[in-house]
């Protein structure tokens, strides 16, 4: 089993990404409940201004940050449209990390990339609050069952181990003779545009730094290089580049692309080399 | 007296409730102070996104969340308009926690709660800063007033006992005929309308889960379901729902309910059981 | 060298202030990496709400912020079109704190103000993340420069001094015949007007308070009073006040002096006392 306790010498790593706001109350409740069954964890907020209700969202931001937690953080993540429904609430085992949530795929994208050990539904009453609402089970299940497991108590004794759980398809690029063919996943704070496009992709076109590129987005077409950083392109000029995630990123020097070129998650990015 | 040492094996937790929003350096004074004084604190925000100066919106979001957090928890809110004029500095000293900010009753509802037992102004010099700004006593007076909670100074040292502090009013609902008549205490992030209509008073009408209601928000008629769960009624669907606070709330499944509904805090809301 | 260990009793403090916003991974990111390298590092963050690119705007909230926290403080600030480039990764040791972020000027308002003794050029890759992108230096090279200066390594075994880092201009304020002539420097969450006017300036001219001031702002005048608190004018009422960093702020009492003045950051103030 993962343990919380490896992270040696620290507290148990709580991290939290839900779809709450930072405007409400709801995150304080779930903070308190967790200090009150253990008292040292080290709570870390992911993000709470997943857009509402956005489960592929979310599950992207937790995948980005989940990488760079130690081993034995618990990562719990609630957006949960389906909050009091037959949805279950799940631990996902993970290989070096536990994972707290609905089983609405939102913890997926996370815990297929470093390895899925065992999934178990949370459905013993001993490790949530006396009372469980029907409308706030992060703060009534899953803030008790991360506080739980930050005291050691193993993920089988939240309830059985299931194998239905929700994996939601993400959609990966595909070769269309020169070109390759993803779509955006994200946009970021800063305005850039996030693709499933990765380095590894761009390979097999034999595309490198300081390339130039044809890139369409959303079925407009842009000629653009392949830069090594932001501030490598003029400020204001369209770019390319491999993002901290090795993911394919088409960004402005110091300017918000996605509003210039109207792009949003979804739309169809397509990338050849540029023949002239 | 209320020990902040009473959350075994934690350190003293320090809660933040403000209206200084996210954007400046505010915040993170106040927990420089609080550190500097109390190095072990732990400090949890509630939320900075208080409308401005709206002392009744703060002092329902502090109540919603400090019952959560463990005995011997020190909540600190500044919603203070009147900072720098004759409005005193107290401390609340309740049944399970601390109470520190202004006296116009942003820490009542929360404190009234659980039981007040004594309330103490804070005029001790040697528990402010060296020097007291007249625009900023988060920093200056309720800061560091917190920081020496933590630390095992007792309310009674910051000053006088006083019985005449603000006690606002917050209005109860009333029974007229067969409908119960209360008023939007609050819309969150989700645009959800939460009234000050509790089970209890639901119960006094023989409303139950699953019966039907006819709901006015703002004069407007609404002929809902009371749902056990958002996800009970269709995605767009207006329902009712008991919210995690045991208060009546008006929603839209995956929907904007206040946006939707026109409603805005203080409005008339009335209910009764649907006559047909 | 400054001992992030002389904070007695509590861990070493690490703050973060970065224009990277709310919504996304990247704070995050850096905090996992924090965490990972220095398990009990206390991480507080000072905002992330700094505009996109702005770094004046950062080095302000930072020189805001940082005077509250305790001595060995390590502040990291993130505020870096230029990541990627050229620009040096530097960490600064101050009288009190040490620094890390870009040699762009972002540390440079506050590490000044309490005083440089050396600055080090962030270049040994044992102190940086195994793989360093292109595009996120904050996760990759900052947040683990942070993480191991907390731990103890000393700010001479990241790489070599200079003596060429980059000290923005930020203005002073002039007199001109009886009147003081600054900028407006910030514009708060309140919208208060915060100019580089300080309580010092004032006293060269004999303004006290309770004086009547003649406020030029954008070319245009204002006839109104140096109070000693907001709450001292009327509701509404444009009024100035010496803030909470000494510094005179144009404010309106439960309003928003920037916004109904027209007031942005850069625009001259010019300050008199009022001839009638």
């Amino acid at each position: 089993m993962v343990s919380p306790m490896r992270n040696a010498g620290g507290a148990p790593i709580i991290t939290l990404l839900t779809d709450f706001g930072s405007a409400d109350a709801y995150v304080a409740a779930m903070k308190g409940v967790i200090l009150g069954i253990c008292p040292d964890a080290r709570i870390v907020d992911i993000t709470h201004e997943v857009p509402k209700f956005d489960v592929r969202w979310g599950a992207f931001l937790l995948s980005q940050a989940a990488p760079h937690f130690p081993p034995g953080t618990i990562h719990v993540a609630v957006v949960d449209p389906g909050v009091g429904t037959a949805r279950r609430p799940i631990i996902v085992e993970a290989e070096r990390c536990l994972y707290v949530g609905p089983d609405n795929g939102v913890l997926m994208l996370a815990a297929v990339q470093e390895g899925i050990k065992h999934v178990y539904v949370v459905e013993n009453r001993r490790y949530m609050l006396p009372r469980v609402s029907r409308t706030f089970h992060g703060r009534d299940i899953f803030a008790p069952a991360a506080a739980h497991l930050a005291l050691g108590v193993k993920p089988s004794e939240f309830g059985r181990e299931i194998r239905d759980y929700v994996t939601p398809n993400f959609a990966s690029p595909r070769v269309e003779g020169n070109a390759i063919v993803g779509e955006v996943i994200h946009v970021d704070g800063f305005g850039n545009i996030i693709t499933n496009i990765s380095e590894e992709h761009l390979n097999q076109l034999g595309i490198r730094d300081g390339d130039s590129l044809e890139v369409w987005i959303g079925g407009r077409r842009h000629r653009i290089k392949l830069c090594s950083a932001y501030g490598e392109a003029p400020v204001g000029a369209t770019l390319a580049v491999l993002g901290n995630s090795n993911l394919l990123e088409v960004s402005i020097n110091q300017g918000n692309a996605a509003r210039t070129l109207g792009a949003t998650v979804g739309m169809e990015v397509r990338v050849a080399p540029s023949s002239g």
